[in-house]
């Protein structure tokens, strides 16, 4: 039956490719309230395209905008798969910068190019097209749970509340996400492990009021100069974090994913050639993919003090605030490393400053294991579907906080087969979804629905 | 004749004051290019009034607001005192904080209100009422040169080209700036001393665009990490500039100085409790009047990178930037600091950042000596004129490049003999200038033409 629904998907490839663009053409941008009817037209579209190949598909409410969640009909003996996406995409702007409008899809060099092509529109288009491919041999062989939400791209911030409304209705064997990336052209991927986020702000007060720094400095608390102490203490000369306890739960990376990782075909060279920087640096005695996915870190995301604007002035400020981010490994957790951030730096606040603090986000890290049959299914389904045998296991420095959710809500690992590229320019001008990836990215998700039915439910 | 002099004065504070009044409402914002009429008008005003006062005044161009030079009848055997001061203004913003409107002057609380008050129309005014006084009785005894610039609060910056064209006209024995505070109500002041300036600006440059801390973060130079630790690594733990040769020309404070200034009626809680700290804070060793008069320090004045709106935004920025400015004290020399601190600022710099810097500003510091003949004119005239034996001999924290310009163009000393207080709130809303600082400040003035009219030409 797969060799059919295969061979379905290889004659399609130019109608999914037009029904794609008309999902691509709504410009579903969820930050902007004046796109909130796009939205809603989008979640339609969605929803009545499903309900034309046969799923039963709703539109259900949430607090901002609204879920798309559809079924195929039920196959009681075989196991239940979760399938999310999102239909929301970022603003587009800066505008002058796209070759072509970013809500009027352009097909040039084997890529589509508009807003949310790979993120994550097209990727979704895979499931949907997929999924057309089995309707036409009576259904596919698993029961599908589509949750495609608007709001990705503005935290997922209804999505909580949804899950634990609708509970009942999204119970599955195993959930599958297709937003992450190949790990390059030619070399599909599947993603096991996200890291984790905690975002600070420090706000640091010295002198009540801003004051001219010839008739005071010297002799009072310069909170920018202190902030400067107190970010700076936090790495050590070796790169690594000076935050005490900081490294207590880190899991170490294992002999074995060292070995897999070093077999990847990694460009250093190239890497720092597109970031224009002569070498990367970080914590000693780490590669640059170990650092990225398997490391936690410290940087400063943002710093404001003072006089900004052209020129001088001489003004010793009374506020200097930081953002400050901490991406998390397994198994840190969130909340400890965020009590140890904040005791690390007031044990360096001088006496005659105030701080104050404030947590932006956090969200835990990913590990799903390697070694269960849903992954070799989605090894095997990816092998099929780009036509290959090299199918890399990777790990990602980013956070997807869906993953943590499904996990802690629905008890469901995830499986993360997603089909972009890294100069894909997701949330920039120009995003593009190469075709290849496209139709590549339809038979794996064909083949998958097909491997993982035959897993225990 | 003196005593006939002050008589006037004394009975005619309220002319004065009505005088003052007419100067204070031409709003003479010189940064501001839709003021420019008025800075010419302000000019005008002066020079008609000295005119009419019978002196021979002449408005004169520079490459930007003019220049009103004014002279009394030369007397062959007496020295010349160079007067100099400005008649431009800050901009009186933010408006909505003056309890009266900045350029309708009020008098309540025994003080004028009105932008350029005390800084500097209300000083300028001194020497003009003196003046006037002198005037009545045949004129001042010695030489006055009167030079008012519409420069000063934009950098003075065609100061200098026209210090030099005119230079001839500008030859005097010593020069006399009203621009400076009172050391507290009650006990006025002769500062000796200005600290001098070095600004910098520093923009360090890791990976060429912007990235997302996630997929990038560990492994890539982030410039506003790096750019604390440069920054954090100049200062050491005791406070002081650690900075190679920073401190090789500081000239110590004299004991003869510190025991002085410890007798200075100097309020530590009073001063703390205006900044809204607990406590100062500085180099290690020294007063907070030391710390501010006679210590160099370094001083972040303003600190930009990645993103400052609100919430959170995963960044690794490409740039940051900081102004760091550098107080001096003599014999500091400012381009040989602004190279210490470059050359200590590279020595910290990886090799995979890029870093430019530049040079804001800078100017030297300032000592005047005490015991000369001129200096012990201007005690005996603030004695007289506040009708005290007390009378300060204190620094100053910040810089007045006139001074230097002055000693390096015409190699004239400056006697600074200024009537302000610490709360007239210069540069801000409710600027004021008191009554009595007024009365007095024009009665040292007389007293001071007095004095200097005995000095070796």
């Amino acid at each position: 039956m797969l060799t059919e629904v295969l061979t379905t998907i290889d004659a399609s490839r130019d109608q999914n490719l037009r029904d794609l663009i008309d999902f691509l053409k709504i410009p579903s941008v969820s930050t902007n309230p004046d796109h909130a009817d796009d939205c809603r037209l989008c979640a339609n579209f969605l929803a009545s395209h499903l309900t034309k190949l046969g799923l039963r598909a709703e539109i259900l409410p949430t607090g901002g905008h609204p879920v798309v969640l559809a079924k195929n009909t039920h196959l009681p003996t075989r196991p239940t798969v979760l399938v999310y996406g999102h239909y929301d995409v970022q603003p587009p702007e800066p505008l002058d910068q796209w070759l072509s409008p970013p809500f009027e899809p352009a097909v040039r060099d084997g890529a589509i190019f508009a807003r949310g092509t790979c993120d994550d529109k097209g990727q979704v288009w895979c499931h949907v097209a997929a999924l057309a491919a089995w309707q036409q041999q009576g259904g596919p062989p698993v029961n599908l749970t589509l949750l495609f939400e608007g709001e990705e791209e503005i935290g997922s911030r209804n999505l909580k509340s949804f899950v634990q409304k609708y509970k009942d209705q999204l119970t599955a064997d195993v959930a599958v996400i297709s937003d992450t990336n190949q790990f390059t052209r030619g070399l599909p991927a599947i993603t096991y492990g996200l890291r984790g986020l905690v975002y600070m702000e420090l706000a640091l007060t010295g002198p009540s009021h801003d004051l001219h720094s010839g008739l005071y400095g010297g002799a009072v608390p310069n909170p920018a100069n202190i902030l400067c102490q107190i970010l700076a203490s936090l790495h050590n000369p070796d790169g690594s974090v000076n935050i005490p306890n900081f490294y207590d739960d880190v899991l170490p990376i294992s002999p074995e994913e060292r070995d897999a990782w070093k077999q990847l075909p990694w460009d250093e060279s190239a890497f720092c050639k597109e970031l224009g920087i002569p070498h990367g640096n970080g914590e000693a005695g780490y590669t640059s993919i170990e650092r990225k996915w398997a490391r936690p870190t410290l940087d400063i995301n943002g710093l404001t003090a003072g006089y900004q604007g052209k020129g001088a002035k001489t003004v010793i400020p009374s506020l200097a605030t930081a953002k400050v981010s901490m991406r998390l490994v397994p198994n840190q957790d969130p909340l400890k490393i965020a009590a140890a951030f904040e005791k690390a730096v007031r044990a360096k606040l001088p006496d005659n400053c105030k701080l104050e603090t404030s947590l932006h986000s956090s969200s835990g890290p990913v590990l799903t294991p390697i070694t269960t049959p849903a992954m070799q299914a989605a090894v095997k389904a990816t092998q099929t579907g780009f036509n290959t045998q090299q199918v890399a296991l990777m790990r990602e420095g980013g956070s997807i906080p869906v993953v943590l959710l499904l996990k802690q809500q629905l008890n469901l690992d995830t499986l993360m087969v997603g089909f972009g590229l890294d100069d894909d320019r997701i949330h920039s001008p120009n995003e593009k979804f190469e075709l290849d990836a496209l139709h590549h990215g339809t038979r794996t998700c064909a083949a998958l629905y097909h491997e993982l039915s035959t897993l225990k439910p």
